[in-house]
């Protein structure tokens, strides 16, 4: 079984160690906030992204690139936008040596620049909806400690998508379809999470309401890796988005957003990681088998020969497989690969040669299998499903047992504090007792659960009235 | 044929229309500059760069990402650089409602953010060479007219590679397999070009020379689409990339880098257009195959079955194919889908039916083709094969028929000024006579031939001595 000490009681050094080691990302830049994709770190958010593609492509999104400068007009226009974003805005001031007409701010999200094109695009009832994405670098003057990844100053992989539609029914449905579409991407990606309704001083600025994802680091802090918004007709009032229905009669349009960011990636990371490194799911791993030939003296020739011809055999196979034929000790090769999260190796030496067979070690349990030559792509194939689904287990079971009911505020401080994990604790519903519970528990509200069929049991905690639902609380990064 | 009148006299509007009309590029937005792309246009675009891409990595070249902020202090460092660009840079000067400690410059490009890092990976030998590439966005404060594509304030697409090796033959290698690099990739878009050695004055900031490739755009003025740079010491010198020889001694590295941008795009919808609007390589094109039913009254039935299964027949066998199934007439249908240059139309009425065949339309030159259904795929094929080498083949004919051996500045003049082209003249190798060739024509010196094999005949048309060399002279935009 692997080990999981280190990961989970010193995570925050376990996570930068493994960033520098598997070759993630460099953090030495000299801007705080501001981090560096080394090679292997970028294919692996390059294949993360690729699955959101495929699931926007597949319900009808269309991708698009907006410029990355807002003008402060425009910027500003949306007042209750601007509140919940200009401490965080970085401005440009100056072009060459001269000062600008009009500053302008770095995105921090793209509502005030694509809307204002939308008021263009939208005519009549048959130009909706609309639903676009892109994928941009995004800017926020974060005063915090940050980290790589989690916490930036530049995010420099947010997917945000952008719709519009005739009425508020269809802007609700489409709220959905984007919860759906995250859950099928974390699913992918063996992610486990608890779909919440954020409470109102935690919604997103501008929006009616702010749907968000959480996962847990293995420190036992919640980590927020998606947000769907329903913006109602905020920003349609404020940009003029207006359609002409049926009738002749101009309507505002109804609006949605969802976004992810490289957190996402952090959380591949940080849940099925463990004390020898990262341990990727391979359909998003960069390199999904590693071969490496344990030549014996004078058996140098058949081993290459045979692990070069099995290396090709996965490759025309469609696996993105890899021969380590580095002058090297294989208990170094070995060690390089766990490190970097190689979900299978596949280990040649000549009596692996001899019997017609390779030895499989799996890198989420380490066992270790004899598969026969000329089976190969079946189990290989067998193989890294079943390492999938491992992952995927494991990764839920722990996250399951780290949900628990909790009576009272002794309870969820005991689980917020000490333990770490989510709370879910009944509420009033007050704003005034929810504030209060975040202030004694030392935790954050992440809302009403979206699947909670539970009946609210108990009284709040802090008013004592009959509790009206019950919520999730947790530290959150 | 197709018709090329608008698009050669016309050529600044016939691209601003075909950028709206073929849903490439929204160029309302409100800053100078700054630019939208359309789905379709960044489907164009990442078609583009996926090309490039796999160059790159079948080359060695690996991709990284970079952070877009620079410091003041990391970029001021290099002298020369600055003061090539320090005219054209965005200052981010306070972040939310802070002024900064330090200024952050929005990088115009990105060796001074990147080489700081290469400090702190070289160490020795076999840390070399480092081959990494980026595609990122970047910033000029453009005071000229911007263009969109071509003239930007935000480069959206900026390709750039950077390498290190430990001696100055392996950096001049590597200068040349950027060439050749960029030759296959503009080969591969059927893009006509010309590389040749920027002139002492037009070298990149920085760097020892310049190596660049010019495409010609309709209206007879040269478009830059890509340079490369040796660097030689200068960068290493500065940011101090040392690394430590076999003997022990300590050496700098010598250094390369080069870089294409959306001009490429640009380049591909100018050079294959035509009156009718784009003509996409099918390689790019992001719809290869459109298929459009034409049903007769009573007839619809089987047209469209078979219109259906001829798209599907087509997307199995891996051709981007669409099925143009909507509510309008087939005219509208057969205007729409050649303005946005898909290769290809499939036209299937009910005598197509009875024959058992569709009717193939080539974009490139209009011409109609009977194909027999069992021969589908093979054909299909076939065409989008033969318009791929057309549109090459047309592109460089006229490419060629646009550079031309210029005797005298008044032969020079009549091509820059008159005609529109590329002159090629003798110049004695001064600068103050190069100089003097573009203001007394009004060009720009693009420089000496890379591939220029012809010895230098005549004298320097401005000190009338022998002339050295020849270079090329143009309009460029």
């Amino acid at each position: 079984m692997a080990k999981r000490e280190r990961w989970q009681k010193n995570f925050s050094e376990w996570f930068s160690d493994i960033l520098r080691d598997a070759d993630i990302m460099e953090t030495r830049y000299p801007v705080k906030g501001l981090f560096v994709w080394l090679p292997h770190g970028l294919k692996l958010r390059n294949s993360v992204l690729g699955i959101m593609r495929r699931l926007l492509e597949e319900s009808g999104h269309q991708e698009v690139l907006f410029p990355q400068l807002i003008p402060e007009n425009l910027f500003k226009k949306e007042a209750e936008h601007i509140r919940g974003f200009e401490g965080q805005v970085y401005w440009v001031t100056h072009g060459g040596h001269d000062k600008l007409d009009v500053k302008l701010a770095l995105r921090p999200t793209s509502e005030t620049s694509i809307y204002p094109m939308f008021s263009l695009w939208i005519r009549s009832h048959a130009d909706l909806p609309i639903k676009l994405y892109q994928v941009v670098n995004i800017f926020r003057y974060e005063t915090k400690m940050t980290k790589p990844m989690i916490r930036l100053r530049e995010v420099t992989t947010f997917k945000e998508a952008h719709t519009a539609h005739a009425d508020a029914d269809e802007a609700e449905a489409q709220v959905m379809e984007a919860v759906k579409i995250y859950k099928r991407f974390f699913d992918e990606l063996g992610v486990p999470y608890v779909v919440s309704k954020r409470p109102p001083w935690d919604t997103f600025a501008g929006a009616r309401y702010s749907i968000a994802f959480d996962t847990l680091a293995p420190d036992g802090r919640t980590l927020q890796i998606g947000t769907v918004h329903n913006l109602g007709q905020n920003f349609a009032k404020v940009y003029g988005l207006k359609y002409e229905a049926a009738g002749g009669k101009h309507h505002y349009v109804y609006q949605t957003c969802y976004g992810i960011s490289e957190r996402v990636i952090a959380a591949v990371i940080m849940v099925h990681g463990d004390d020898n490194g990262l341990c990727l799911p391979p359909n998003v791993a960069p390199i999904q088998v590693v071969v490496v030939p344990i030549p014996y003296k004078a058996k140098e020739a058949p081993v290459e020969q045979i692990a070069t011809a099995v290396k090709n055999e996965l490759a025309t196979a469609g696996f993105r497989a890899h021969l380590d034929d580095r002058n090297l000790r294989p208990g170094n090769k070995f060690y390089y690969w766990e490190r970097r999260g190689v979900p299978l190796r596949l280990e040649i030496g000549p009596e692996d040669v001899a019997k017609e067979q390779v030895t499989a070690v799996l890198r989420d349990t380490g066992e270790k299998r004899a598969i026969p030559r000329k089976a190969l792509g079946t189990k290989v194939k067998q193989m890294l499903d079943e390492i999938a689904e491992n992952l995927r287990e494991r990764a839920w079971k722990l996250f399951r047992e780290s949900l628990k009911d909790a009576p009272d505020l002794g309870a969820t401080k005991g689980i917020v504090k000490k333990r770490g994990g989510i709370a879910r604790l009944p509420w009033c519903g007050q704003e005034s007792c929810g504030k209060e519970i975040e202030e004694q528990t030392g935790g954050d509200m992440l809302g009403e659960e979206l699947d909670g069929a539970q009946a609210p049991a108990g009284t709040c905690p802090i008013c004592s009235k009959r509790a009206k639902t019950s919520v999730l609380v947790a530290k959150a990064y």
